[in-house]
């Protein structure tokens, strides 16, 4: 298994140990520059609970269901600890942090098992299906969306949660093709080392990456950071297999197929609801050996918006490309800044961007390309230079490129801090056309902003482009308010549902790679219709006739 | 309306009075040749009889389901007539030709109606359905699978033909999205003028370019000649409006998403089974203002596949990458060759070729770029030439690249020759991964000849890599065998069958971009699996529950 959660925390994200990683003076500096923001005073939170101090009640399932488990897993995969049941029981989203720091999780599985092989995933179902249990299948548990809360449908008697981490092998590779098959619970880390040692890489690289395995992605339909140059998982995956509670159903290994309708984007973001992802094929590409990422200034987000789409259509290949609003521009900036240190070269070359007409309303652009030669890294690079700065940028260098390199990974820590400070932080993201970027980047920022003064009282609100197309964008937006510790799950499904609203009111689609989980499910049929959903439901009736799979989650 | 029918071939391909063009001379040479390797003396075919003498038994509709079709789709719009019924009772597949060709079509539709817009088309389907009148959606009618065979289900009154051509209009151009609406009548030549009077293409350009329609090519997953630089139609599909019989389903116009399984992708290749394909909005590119396109000579095909992945995979962005097998590569010699001619530049180059050791066996790749500047284009032509002769390959200059564009839609008016000659032509074509590309050509290969020679006696089979991927490509053979007129189709169905068996056996897909429609169809569930058919069942039966739709292709 290479994913260890007895490394990682319970309550929070990573693993332990690490953190942003703040020096006091940066701490009480952050506290005092956010406080002034958000206009108030901030008062640290309440300490988290131990896990050690919740109280959960006994397992529901009888000794001959645990046993049945146990035959098929092994004595040590069928697991009833408070530890299991716990680290099973969320993800790893804001309101899944609010209610695991106060260890009212709300939501807890039975049982957690380990099926050791695909027959063993197939025989789990079965003896859930007997049981009446719903099964919840659990790779790396990253969802932010609700997606793994261990939660029955009326009428089932519990959860069982599948944990796929001990299906974590490299089963085949073909080298003329390109392509390797994996198990489906094999972790980031662990798939990019089978392919990095061959000379060869995935090039999927979500936020969630060391935590997240290979199910979870094409589950989730995921991106990654560079989606620009390898695409979303539906366009690595070739084919995979997925149990179903009504048997195995395969998808063919074939580069392109006009035989009727694409099974793999019917399984692509199924969520677990259909059935458990136990085996998928994948294009592989070249390990780059070299990267070149740098910054560019703009005047404002619609300069960055616009520059940004010209270096998209003119086909330059970028592996990545994001701007950021103001808003996110500024405290990026302030996030950086260490008042312990005398020199501060990013401050003095921003105060002289400032000079140079690039003041406040200013944004930054991050672009960069991955490639074999340094030559055609720079090519590229170069020409999206050349169009960014025809379009007004102001060349920034490598070291904002550097920084978000180093830091690609880590931002997610950073909530665990804020929490900490009594902030919540909430992410949400969206995909439109370009016609409708700047419109749904405005829109949202003020329907976010409204609904942290109603319900927070106060708010910042930011975004940033993180992922491009010829005919749009992907929108990402960071939310910071003040936990009213009496209603904090109140505030949050309030703010998120204005925001969605508001999403979903200016054309943008429901979610761009976080997925539709329990949080988003209810704005399903705005999205795919009452007739999509009436046949996505049919489809799914077809796969697990008694509604065992995920229930409560994306249909 | 963009296609007048009565300007077409109603038993053969095309436009009325375009043909291969040969003369007498070259006539008489092929007809020899053919014969020669075919080891028997050619008997020209029976004439084919004329439309007029052919006897259609009356309409079975009543007055009154005319009456309410003609009050949606006006007077003209509803027609009887034989020359409607039998233009959209089949498509152009060889089996089809040779049904009409002999006067004896089997399938009839009972009337051909012409809905003038959306709603028309709803009101349509909902007489039809009264009526338990199965629907055949009919854009270009170009089917090669027998995807629009005017037949009903056993229960079903007759079959109503939905001519989609009425609905050819452009419906808007998003320019910062770099997307276009058109109505999905439309077709091809029309399309692209809209498009390449704003400085934009599509880039989609199957065989049937010329004579087949937007919805077309989304209903049957339709794939270019370029789609090593465009893609296929599902990637160049963002969204679209779809009329089933239980309403209108529409998917949202957004560049990518995560909320749950692609309904574009289950709609893409539906084959008019779920409802009818209204309108689309498409990605488009910018019209390039170059080409070049070139020939490489290789000792053998499986060269020529070895120096095609290398390509591929090396990332050079071609538009254009074909490799002939050596009968092709002989054959096509053959059909350029004119006898007449004294000086023939290109058979003094094979000559030349020859003698350097690329002699029988030997396999033509055309390779060829589109790009916005000469230079560009240049440089990526330059760019596999290198790769092209690193791996052996002779370079044969710009001359099999102009001839193969000059061509590229005139290849199907040579199907009709040959049948007047008495020689059946039929293709078929599939997908694999590269470790499978080479057995996959052999096998088929093999199993086409032992059966033209079970069932014809003799025939002539041959094949090309048409598409390539990075993980695989298609593979696209012709075969050509004398007709017995008294058991025509017999042979074809026992040549297909045997074939296809070859293919699937190969690890192979039913199909790469010419769908499935009945002569598929009963291959389905080995590509899906029974549970895959399940599911695709159910979405069918939740948009058409009566089983209305384009009864007996595809599921």
């Amino acid at each position: 298994m290479t994913i260890a959660r007895d490394k990682l925390r319970w309550n929070g994200w990573g693993r332990l140990g690490e953190s942003v990683g703040f020096s006091r003076v940066r701490e009480s500096y952050l506290r005092e520059q956010l406080g002034h923001r958000l206009g108030l005073r901030l008062a640290p939170a309440a300490m988290p609970v131990a896990l050690e101090s919740i109280r959960l009640p006994p397992t529901k399932l009888g000794q001959s269901t645990l046993c049945a488990l146990r035959a098929v897993c092994g004595e040590g995969g069928v697991r009833t600890s408070a530890f299991e049941r716990i680290t099973h029981a969320l993800g790893k989203s804001l309101p899944d942090l609010l209610r695991l720091r106060r260890g009212e999780i709300g939501a807890l599985p039975e049982v957690v098992v380990y099926p050791p092989d695909e027959n063993g995933v197939a025989a789990v179902l079965r003896i859930a299906r007997e049981g009446q249990l719903a099964v919840v299948t659990f790779g790396g548990g990253t969802s932010v969306v609700g997606g793994v809360e261990a939660r029955a449908a009326p009428g089932q008697s519990g959860v069982l949660v599948l944990d796929t981490t001990r299906l974590d092998a490299l089963i085949a590779i073909d080298p003329s093709s390109a392509t390797a098959t994996f198990q489906a619970g094999i972790d980031g880390p662990a798939l990019e080392a089978e392919l990095v040692a061959r000379g060869r890489t995935l090039g999927h690289f979500p936020q969630s990456f060391e935590h997240s395995t290979l199910g979870g992605w094409i589950a989730t339909r995921s991106s990654g950071q560079f989606s620009n140059a390898y695409g979303g998982i539906e366009e690595l995956v070739v084919s995979m297999r997925v149990i179903t509670p009504e048997g195995a159903l395969r998808t063919v290994s074939v580069p392109r197929s006009a035989a009727g309708p694409d099974l793999n984007a019917l399984l692509v973001g199924s969520e677990g609801t259909l059935g458990v992802i136990v085996e998928a094929t994948l294009r592989t590409s070249p390990l780059p050996l070299v990267h070149d990422e740098r910054g560019m200034l703009f005047r404002s987000f619609p300069e960055s918006l616009a520059a940004v789409r010209e270096v998209v259509q003119h086909g330059i290949p970028l592996s990545l490309l994001r701007a950021s609003d103001a808003t996110e521009t500024e405290l990026a900036q302030l996030l950086r800044r260490d008042p312990g240190r005398r020199f501060d070269l990013g401050a003095l070359a921003l105060r002289a961007a400032s000079r140079a007409g690039y003041g406040p309303g200013r944004s930054v652009v991050l672009y960069g390309a991955e490639e074999m030669t340094r030559k055609a890294a720079g090519q590229h690079a170069a020409g999206a230079r050349r169009c960014l700065r025809a379009a007004g940028g102001l060349p920034l260098g490598r070291a904002p490129g550097r920084a978000w390199r180093r830091d690609r990974f880590r931002t997610p820590y950073l909530r665990d801090w804020l929490l900490d400070q009594g902030l919540a932080v909430d992410t949400l993201e969206t995909a439109a056309p370009w016609s409708r970027v700047e419109r749904l980047h405005s829109g949202v920022i003020r329907a976010l902003q409204d609904a942290m003064e109603a319900h927070a009282g106060a708010g910042i609100a930011m975004g940033h482009l993180s992922h491009s197309y010829r005919d749009g964008a992907c929108l990402y937006f960071t939310i910071l308010f003040p936990i009213d510790p009496a209603r904090d799950l109140l505030q949050w499904s309030e703010i998120k549902r204005e925001a969605t609203d508001a999403i979903l009111g200016e054309g943008g689609t429901l979610s761009h790679h976080h997925g539709v989980g329990s949080d988003h499910s209810s704005w399903m049929p705005v999205e795919k219709g009452a007739l999509g959903m009436r046949a996505l439901h049919a489809m799914k009736d077809a796969l697990d006739p008694s509604g065992m799979m995920n229930p409560g989650k994306l249909l």
